[in-house]
Parts: structure tokens; C-alpha cells; sequence
């Protein structure tokens, strides 16, 4: 367990990183007193919502950690969760304080060129990547070490006093706990951040650009500052906070799968079927997760400190360079650990795969494919999205129509988007489990995201240039400042295709591990491992959970859609309240009322964000302890399917009405003004809840709904409560 | 087996009296000479589109059952295949030449008043009923007693030598290939008809009324014939071959479950497992589902007679009349038949439920449950989608803020109304189960379709009455009769609801049973069936399959939108194309060319019909021989997920857009020719092939993808063919 100490040190070196490159940023000069102004605003509005949101999140981790503490009687897992919590929150308000103060500095950078811009922007939005990076490894490390004896091949339980009535494994609990604890943060940061976002979006956009005739990031427009704040608290905390989940969840769904194959794993052994493994072998599956997730944040830090000091004339290169570079590094420093660490094991788990030695090499085909897979889906999504493509070209030339054939081919476009990915994804598993069974399935989560503080920092990159020229907008600077910070942004959108690829295949691959963790931990003993009685796919218990878990992302986009419309409700009445009562903001002579905004915004997306986030925690609950723990696998395993299709379906519905509309402005079928143009907007404004809010917080659903049952799933009964 | 000759009896008297009702619709006047031209021409179309897509699809359905008899070395399965085909086109030809020749005597009738309108209509739509419930029943019984010997209890090959390498079982073999039969015609009607209908109408509306400014129905439209034409091949013959094949579906289900138990049912006898039931209860199970359908089949039959000699002088009164009347004999008759045919049996199938005796009354419970949902599923979709309730209302009220917002709102709203219908659909799943077993679920879809005579009746009487104004408009009658006709068609309406709620649960329960079979046929020995090994939960194959069958509902609903689109694009271009060559046709000198027009429909549908139905019948078979058994069972399950919750969203989501649409237009908001109703139009066009398209081919998908896997399952691989 020693060899813990290489990740931890990784994961303080990340962080410590993350300190320099965050006072590297302050260091640059944040312009003149307007833009400090604008940007102060910005600062303060992200951090009133961070604070709102953080309350309310605490209060429901507290009440959960209160809960694991009472009924397992354990202090350990309730301290787990709620470090799992904070490690989470702290890389959240890390990376938005410094995105938040990166905006004006990147608006003054861009007064002296674009090679000064991109080093700002890039600075900091590798404060974000590097914490994310940072602090989930550095927790998780200590963590384990602090509990290091639950962790410890004698000290795991046998099977036949494990498994018990309410048996649960000790070791299982303190890593699943961590990662709920980041789970609840990162649902509740996705769900708020994209209703804020979006409800300010299009809130400003309705009143200032259609109702008012003021541009974009007017600062007539009280709603403007709360624009730019969306941007910050659903771009840059969200997705920190989405992408550091799947980290932690990828890494500890493979370290849980490795403790119940010590426990339950059928070997051949002179003849004779023996179960469990050898200590070698249980120690290099259980550290080998987290040691690649180790030389992935090296490998990471080395590629951002590489890009971060580039003199880039080219951002789109610079940041592909950075993207290869890294992707290398990543690569050889695995295949280095996997020689060093992993056991020669031959994985033959639950669904036996083949009686023979297997190399370890197997472990690497494992990681590659995941890797590969996740580029391709990336790949998929921007072809689906990209106006560079027929897809996009066409939905655009539809257009010419109206609107109603615009939505109509949008939505198709969508939903036959997801027939691609998904046998990428069906390949992609298959690979993974005939390299290395299932727990192939959960190192390949972690070959997808083992350069996540790379990841993290090019997308976290893309809202700091967009905020820096809403800055330069607001502030009145020369145009050509913001043809350059527009120009940043810009390949920031392309990159952020990349993340949302990842993000949902590793998300797939998560779940899937976290799924069969916790069909695993329902059985009895480690002959029923192999074959469930108590999960049994013609049980009616587990239909019902399938079709209730394929129903809920559906009742879930609606419950997000609403918390959206809602919430530009009231900003909208207020907008228009500021203009009609204060004739002197709209000529300019008044300043508008930003701050009023941001409350009614961030009110309205806290409140609104409850009811989901607390749906999510609480349906494996209500579904376990009324129909049983075979309904649970049912509910996870539908909605893993249900959830997969709609984040494909709403982020490339979305993404090419979004782009569509851009086509069209490039000068195609008429350009701006036209009946086509304004057909495109609508396409725009309805894709954009869809994209921005419901697209991303599917992968977090899923992957909550899973890890929550495998906390929690030793308490469901075997039977339906009335059987 | 001799009880066969009593459905046989009821099925051919329903055939008996739906030529009576055809003869009598006959005697009615046809109305003057343009009346006449008018329903000639739609007469043509129709058949025309009724010929044209039978040979596509008897191409496809020889194929199969050529392949059938090859691979099986068996003349049994394709014979009862293709009549199974061929009874459910016989009755489609039948309705459709009925209703095709009901419309202009109904207009007719309407010249003298509501009560002779009505009685001309319901005649005229009974002949569809009447044939659906005749055809069928008499069909089944008829494959029954032909190959009576297979069903027989001792030559029911036992287990040992029934489930060899492939190995099938010969009755089950029998009636899932006559269902695979109905189900071929049922999903090509339902594409073929659905792309039809909607092809024709957005292209009527959208070059007639948008862009030339005529009033829909108006003779001068060269689309206006294809429209009505649509509304008999989209809404009669497709909605019948539907009803028919959920209806043969879930009878044969029900009948494979009671083959399969025979064989591997485990009973405590004298303290000892046993496997097989008694010949008593073996022929109680296995004939109660037919005897079911055949006394409902009389009901209906008493109801539809009932009915359509009423002197109605409010259609809504008597047709909800006949609905409970129509229940009442169908619950009582069902009562007496599991009274006298039913054994006593305990329903301890695969799921161990009780192993105490229980009693026959307890299927009557299954049936009960299987009917409350289908009404309380029905009143939710009526919620839902009517402007009398709060949902619609809101949707409405929404559209005040534009056309983006109502869009949102109304995706929001469908993917909403999905929740209350599953939970709904999983407590009447549980207590069919509770009651009696998995049987219990297959004879609880029986519960909602028995009267299917009479519904199918109701339903179909809707597009007659719309047809009917449609020539009363073409034929430019006294503006009093087209208002006799609608009040007829709006009765049509909220009926057709409640056939809609019907589908779709009985098409969940249905699907469901044919899972259970299909597992059951992938087990090797009767101790398998108990707890399958072939087919695990846990199985990366099943979950590769359930992602892929999640996806496909999604993939096919993008088909279908597309072709959709598609032929409505062809209709466009030659609406626009006779309107400009020939002048005449606007100033009402020139007859437009409809028979131009309907070609392009037909051919435009029919061949993008093909390829979503070549991917449904598909799909099992590329996953079943790539990824085995498991896999496809993953794939059902999944699919029926993702089916059911699009079935709902598209349907629900449609029909508020269109009643919100309505809403506005009864006066609210400002009424006709405001920005809110022209918002509220555009809804209305997204949502229309959603709901008359996508929604009802939904159920199809999934019971076709299920009996295919059924009959076709044996030849599966138990693993992936690369392991």
C-alpha cells in the first residue's frame, strides 16, 4: 500500500501547480478600471452562486453522510463522502476563481496580440484542470492511506462472514462513499450551473437582442453580467466538477471491482476451483487504477506547464500539439506502470472468459481501446455537429422551409445520432471485457480520462476567452480586441466537442463498472457471484426497475427543461421591469440593476435544482426497498440505456442547430435577416436547454443513480416488500 | 382441442356480420355524382397504396417464411406464417373498402341530419372492426386445429429431447410464426401508412393553405385527394392491422407460456420437485386465451350490433354507451369461461411465487389489472393532450412567448407525461404477476384488447366521418353538413385516445410475455428455465444488447421522420409544379391532377418504408449471431424501454401541440391570425408526424423485434461467435 504515496505525491504536485499557475495569472494585468469593474461583477455574481449552491448541497451531503454514519454504524464512511464532497467543491471555486479573474486579463492580454491572449486564457483555465486533477487524486490517496487497514489483503472479510444478511465490505463502502461524495457535487453543479446558464442566456437574449434590439453582451443589458456568470458557473464549475466525477468514479469502480474479485474469483488451481487470489495479485488490481490515474496527472501537468509556455501564433495548434503531446505521455507512462505493477492474472471473472494465464499486456489493449473508443465518439459528435459537415450543411438547407421542418430534421438529425456511438461504445466494451474482463471495463473509463487535467484545462480555457469578450464588448475596446478573443473562443468550441465525447463514453464505461459492482455486491456468497439467483433478468422485479430506469431520464429532462424556462420567467419579467422603469438604462444614462439579476438567477436555479438532484438520490430507494435489489439492477441498467441516448441525442440535436444557425450566418441561404436566419434562431434557442443543460447532467444521473445503489444496496431487501 | 371449435364459431360469425355490415353500408345512398367522383378518387388511392405496399410486403414476408421452412425443415411454420399475414391483409382490404365507399353515403346522410350520419359512419367503420376481431380469431383457431396434433399433451416433446443443440418446440413454433406473420403486415401498414397520411398532409397544408392560401379540404388543392387517402391507409388500415396483431399477440403469448410450462413448470408433489403439469391444467392454460378472445370477440360483436341500430342523437353519448355495455359482457363472458375452461393451478413459474394452491379466480385478477391500466393509462393521455386540462393549457399559454418556447415547452410536457403511465403500467405488471404468474402478464394484455371488435370499430369510425367532411367541403354541400360530420369527427377524437392508451399498454404487457418466452426458449433444460445460465444480467453481451436496443427506438424514430420529410419534399415540388403550369387549377377552370399526386405519396412511402422495417426485423438476427443469446435479450428489454417512454413522449408531446393549437383557436390568447396561434401552428406541424407516425409504430418495433427473436431464437449462438 505504499505505493499510494506516488499518486498522492502526484496528485499535491498537481495542486501545488495549480497555485502557481493561478498567481501566474493574477500577475497579468487586468486592464483598466471598466473592465476591472465588469470583471469584479462577474467575480462576485459566480461566487453569491457558489455559496447559494453550496449550502444546499452540503445540507443534503450532510444528511447523507448522517444517514451511512447512523446505519453502518461506521464513522469512516460518512467522513469519506463528505471529503469526496469538499475536494470537489474546493477544485470548484479554485478553478472559478481564477476563470473569473482570468476574463479581463485575457481581454487585456488581447489588446497586445493573440500569442498574449491564449498564454493568459490557457494560464487560466489550467487553474481549473490542474485542481480537478489535483485535489480528487490527492483525496482519494489519503483516503486510502488513512484507512489503509480496511484496504489490506487479510483484513478484507472471507466471503462467508462478508456477506451476511446486511453484509456490505468495508473497503468497497470507504471508496464508494468518496466517490458519492464527488457524485453529489458534480449532479448538483451540472443541474444548477446549466439552469443558471441557460435561463440567463436566454433571458438576454429575448429581452435585450429580439424585444430591446441591443446586441449581444450590451451593458445596457441588466441581464448581461448574469450571462457571463453562466458561463462561468456552468462551463467552467460544472464541468470541473462532471469531469472530476467520472475521474474518481472511473478509478474507483475498478479498485471495487478488484476487491470483490479477491473475494469471489474462481480460479483453477491444481484442478481443483478455488476462489479468491493471491496477495500479488489483489494488491497490483486494487493500486494499479490509481497509479495510472497517477502518471496521467504528471503526464497531464507536463503537458499543460508545455502548452501554458508555448509562444503560440496558432491557438487551434498549440492546443492539438498539447492534446498528441500529452495523449503520448499518458500512454507510455501506463504502459511503464502496467510492467512495473499489474499482476499476470488471468481474468477470468463472473462470465468465465478463458481458464488460461493471461499477460498483463491484456490490461493496456484494455485502456487503448476505451481511449480509442472516446476519440471516435468525439470524432462522431463533431461530424454530427459541425457545419463543416453534410449533417449540419443539410439541416441548414432544410431550413429554407421554416421552422418547423428546422426542428422537425433537428430532432431526427439527434436521435439518429446515437446509432454510431453506440456500436462504437458496444465494440469498445466488448474489447475491453475480452482483453480483461470486467474490470477491462473499468480501467478502459480511466484510459479515456487519465489526461483529464489536459482535458480540463482546454475546456475550461473556452468560457474565459468567451467571458473575455463579452469583457472587451461590455468595456468598449477596439473591435479588433474582441476579433481575437472571438478567434480563442472559437477553437474552444471545437475542443469542447472532444470533452463532451469523453465525457459521455467514460460515463458509459463508469456506470457499466459501477452497475456490475453493485449486482455483485447483492449476492450472497461468491458461488452466487457467479450466478445470481437473487438478480435474475426474467424476474418481473427487474423489468419493472428497467422500464421505470428508461423512463426516468425522460421525466428528468422535463423536471430540467421547466427549471430553465421558470427560472428566464423571472428574469424576463425582471428585464423588462429595469426597461420600463428606468427609461435611462436603454440610452445609456443609467446603469442597469446587474446585481438583481444574478439573484433572481441564482434563487431560481438553486430552487429549481433540488427536486431533480433529489429524485436522482432517492429513486434507487424507493424502487430497492419496494421491489428489491433485483429491481435496482433493472432501474440502473435502463436507465444507463435511456440516459446514454438522450445526452447523444440533445448535445448533437443541439449542437447542430447551434451551428446550423452559425452556417447560415456565414453568409448561406441569405445570411442574417432573413426568414431562413430567424427559422435557424429558433432551432438555436430551443437546442439550447437541451445541449447545455440536459445533455451534460445525463452521464451524472446515471452514474449518481449506480453509486448510490452500490452504498446503499446491502440495506435493500432480496424480495419485494409484499412477496 | 375440441374447444377450438368455439372461437372458430365466434370468429367466423364476426366475419359473417362484417360483410353484413359492409352490404348494409352498401344499401345507404352514395350521394350525387361529384360525391360520388370525389370518393372514387380516394377509393382509387387507397387501393392503389393498398396493392403497391402488399407486394413489398408479401415479398419480404415469403422470404422469410421461405427461410422459415428451409432452415426448420418444416412446411408448418411458413403456412401458418403467411396466413397469419394474409388474414391480417384480408381484414385491412376489407375495412379500407369499406370505409373508402362509408365516406360520401355518411355525407349523405349527414344532408339529413346527425342520427343518419352517425349510423352510416359506425357501419362503415364496424366492417374494420368486425374483420380485425373475425379474421384473426377464426385464423388462429383454424392454424390450431390443422396442426391439432402438435399441440397435443403427448406429443409435446419432453424436455430431454426437445432442447438439444437447436432445438425448437413445434406448437410454440406454430403460433409465434402466425403472429410473426400479422406482425409483418402490422409494422409496414403502420410505417407505410404513417409516412402516407403525414406526407400528405404537410405538404397540403403547407403549399394549399401557407403558400396559396386555400382552405384545407378545398378541391382546388392537387394534394387534397392524397390527404383523405392518407387518412383511410394511415388511420383505418394501419391502426387496424395494429390492434389486430397486438391482439394475435398477446393471445399467442399467452398460449407459448402455457407450451413452456408444461414443460418445465416445478410443482412440490408429495414433497418431491417435479417437473410438467397435468394434462387438465396443461389444456386449461393453453385454450383459455383463445376461449377468452373468443367470447370477447361475441361481445363485441353484441355491442357493435347494439350500437350501430341506437338512434344516436349524441354520438359521444352512444359510442361511450357501447364502451361500457361492450365491457360489462366482455368482464362477465371472460368471468364464465375461466369459470368453466380454467384449471386450478398454482402459478409458480420461473419466479417461485407461492407454493400454495391457487385459485382460477386469480387469472381473473391478472385480466382486471391488465384492464384498469389500460383505462387509467388512456384518462392520463386524455390529461395529458386535451385542452379541457391543465397541461395543454399551460402549452398554450406558453406560446405566448414564441415559437421557441413552445417547442420547449411541448418536448418538455411528452417527456413529462412519461412518468405517471409507467408507474401505472409497473403496478399492473406486478399485480398481473401476483396474481398469476407470467401468465398473468400475457392474459392481462388480453384483459385490455378483448373487446378489440368494438374498439377497433370506434376507432375506425373517426377518419370515415373525417373523410365525409372532407367531401362535403369538395363537393361544396350546405356548410350545415360538414358541421354534422365534425361534430361526428371531434367524438372521433377523444375515442381514438383511448385506442391510443390501449395500444400502448397492451403492446408492454404483450412484448413482455414474448421476452419471458423468448428466455425460456434459450434455456437448455427445464432447470435451466428456472434460473437461466445462458442468459445473465451480468453478461457484458445482454448489456451490449439492452444499449443497442435503446438506441434502435431512437435510430428508427430518425427513419421515420425522415421519410416523412422526404415525400412530403416530392409533394411539395409537384403541388408547386401544377400550380404554376397550369394557372386554371387556382381560378377553379382546371381539375388539378390527383392522381399525380397520390402516385408520388404511394411510391414516396412505400419505398421508404422498407428500410426501418428491414432494420426491425434485422436486428435480432445481426445481434443474435454476433453476440448470442443474451445479448438479444438485452436487446428486448432495452428496446422496450426506450419504446415505451418514446410511444408515450412523441404521442403525448403531439397531441397537446395540436389541442393547444385548437385552444388558441376556440378564442383563447387572442385567437386566429395572431402571432401566438401562428406560433402555436408550427408546434402543431413538428408535433404531427411524431404522434401519427412515430408514437404508434413504436409499439410494432418492439413486439416484431420479439417474436422474431421467438421463432428465430433457436438458432442463436449461446456465445459470442468469437469466444
Amino acid at each position: 500500500m505504499n505505493a499510494l504515496y506516488l499518486p498522492l505525491t502526484a496528485g499535491v504536485l498537481s495542486t501545488i501547480f495549480a497555485f502557481i499557475m493561478l498567481a501566474r495569472t493574477l500577475k497579468f494585468s487586468p486592464g483598466n478600471k471598466t473592465m476591472q469593474k465588469l470583471s469584479g461583477y462577474v467575480q462576485e455574481g459566480a461566487s453569491a452562486f457558489l455559496s447559494e449552491e453550496a449550502r444546499k448541497i452540503f445540507l443534503v451531503a450532510v444528511l447523507i453522510a448522517a444517514a451511512l454514519g447512523i446505519i453502518f454504524q461506521s464513522f469512516k464512511y460518512p467522513i469519506a463522502l463528505l471529503f469526496g464532497a469538499l475536494v470537489s467543491e474546493l477544485a470548484g471555486v479554485m478553478g472559478m476563481y481564477a476563470a473569473t479573474r482570468a476574463n479581463a486579463r485575457v481581454t487585456q492580454g488581447a489588446t497586445k496580440g493573440l500569442s498574449e491572449a491564449f498564454k493568459v486564457a490557457f494560464s487560466g483555465g489550467s487553474v481549473m484542470g490542474l485542481s480537478v486533477a489535483g485535489f480528487s487524486l490527492t483525496g482519494l490517496s489519503i483516503i486510502m492511506l488513512v484507512f489503509k487497514d480496511s484496504f489490506l489483503y487479510n483484513n478484507i472479510t472471507e466471503i462467508s462472514q462478508a456477506f451476511g444478511k446486511i453484509s456490505f465490505l468495508d473497503p468497497v463502502m470507504i471508496v464508494s462513499s468518496y466517490s458519492l461524495g464527488a457524485s453529489l457535487i458534480a449532479l448538483f453543479d451540472r443541474v444548477g450551473g446549466g439552469m443558471y446558464t441557460k435561463a440567463a442566456d436566454m433571458s438576454a437574449d429575448l429581452v435585450g437582442k429580439v424585444e430591446a434590439g441591443i446586441p449581444e453582451d450590451d451593458p445596457r443589458n441588466p441581464a448581461t453580467i448574469a450571462d457571463n456568470v453562466g458561463d462561468n458557473v456552468g462551463d467552467v464549475a460544472g464541468l470541473g466538477a462532471d469531469i472530476l466525477e467520472s475521474y474518481v468514479a472511473s478509478v474507483v469502480s475498478a479498485i471495487v471491482l478488484a476487491i470483490f474479485m479477491k473475494l469471489a474469483d474462481k480460479q483453477m488451481i491444481n484442478g481443483q476451483v478455488q476462489y479468491g487470489m493471491s496477495p500479488e495479485q489483489y494488491y497490483g488490481l486494487i493500486l494499479l487504477p490509481i497509479l495510472i490515474a497517477g502518471v496521467g496527472v504528471l503526464s497531464s501537468l507536463v503537458g499543460v506547464l508545455v502548452v501554458a509556455n508555448m509562444k503560440a501564433k496558432d491557438a487551434r495548434k498549440a492546443l492539438g500539439f498539447g492534446n498528441v503531446f500529452t495523449g503520448i505521455l499518458v500512454l507510455a507512462s501506463t504502459a511503464i506502470v502496467i510492467g512495473i505493477a499489474a499482476p499476470d492474472y488471468a481474468f477470468k471473472d463472473t462470465f468465465i472468459l478463458n481458464p488460461e494465464f493471461v499477460s498483463r499486456w491484456r490490461l493496456f489493449l484494455a485502456i487503448a481501446s476505451g481511449l480509442i473508443a472516446g476519440l471516435i465518439i468525439s470524432k462522431l459528435s463533431e461530424y454530427y455537429t459541425s457545419y463543416d459537415y453534410k449533417p449540419t450543411q443539410d439541416l441548414a438547407e432544410k431550413t429554407k422551409s421554416g421552422v418547423a421542418i428546422n426542428i422537425t430534421s433537428g430532432l431526427a438529425l439527434g436521435m439518429g445520432s446515437t446509432f454510431w456511438p453506440v456500436i462504437v461504445l458496444a465494440i469498445a466494451i466488448l474489447g475491453a471485457y475480452w482483453s480483461a474482463g470486467v474490470y477491462g471495463i473499468a480501467i478502459a473509463a480511466l484510459g479515456m480520462l487519465s489526461f483529464v487535467g489536459y482535458i480540463v484545462s482546454v475546456d475550461s480555457y473556452g468560457p474565459v476567452a468567451d467571458n473575455a469578450g463579452g469583457i472587451a464588448q461590455m468595456a468598449e475596446l477596439d473591435p479588433k480586441v474582441r476579433e481575437i478573443t472571438d478567434r480563442l473562443d472559437s477553437v474552444g468550441n471545437t475542443t469542447a466537442a472532444i470533452g463532451k465525447g469523453f465525457a459521455i463514453g467514460s460515463a458509459a464505461f463508469a456506470a457499466l463498472a459501477l452497475i456490475v459492482s453493485y449486482i455483485w455486491s447483492a449476492a450472497h456468497s461468491a458461488e452466487e457471484i457467479v450466478n445470481n439467483p437473487v438478480i435474475n433478468l426474467v424476474s418481473p422485479y427487474t423489468i419493472i426497475g428497467s422500464i421505470i430506469g428508461a423512463m426516468l431520464p425522460f421525466f428528468f429532462t422535463s423536471l430540467l427543461i421547466r427549471g430553465v424556462a421558470d427560472t428566464a420567467d423571472l428574469m424576463i419579467t425582471e428585464i423588462r421591469r429595469q426597461f420600463r422603469e428606468h427609461k435611462g438604462i436603454l440610452t445609456g444614462e443609467e446603469t442597469p440593476d446587474y446585481k438583481r439579476c444574478i439573484e433572481i438567477t441564482t434563487k431560481g436555479a438553486v430552487s429549481r435544482m433540488l427536486l431533480p438532484g433529489i429524485i436522482a438520490i432517492a429513486t434507487p430507494f424507493v424502487v430497492g426497498f419496494l421491489f428489491g435489489k433485483a429491481a435496482v439492477a433493472g432501474l440502473l441498467l435502463g436507465g444507463l440505456g435511456s440516459a446514454i441516448m438522450i445526452a447523444l441525442f440533445t448535445a448533437n440535436s443541439g449542437g447542430a442547430w447551434d451551428n446550423a444557425k452559425k452556417y447560415i450566418e456565414s453568409g448561406h441561404f441569405g445570411g442574417k435577416g432573413t426568414d431562413v436566419h430567424s427559422a435557424a434562431v429558433v432551432g438555436d434557442t430551443v437546442g439550447d436547454p437541451l445541449k447545455d443543460t440536459v445533455g451534460p447532467s445525463m452521464d451524472i444521473l446515471i452514474k449518481l443513480m449506480s453509486v448510490v445503489s452500490l452504498v446503499f444496496g446491502s440495506l435493500f431487501p432480496d424480495k419485494p416488500f409484499f412477496m
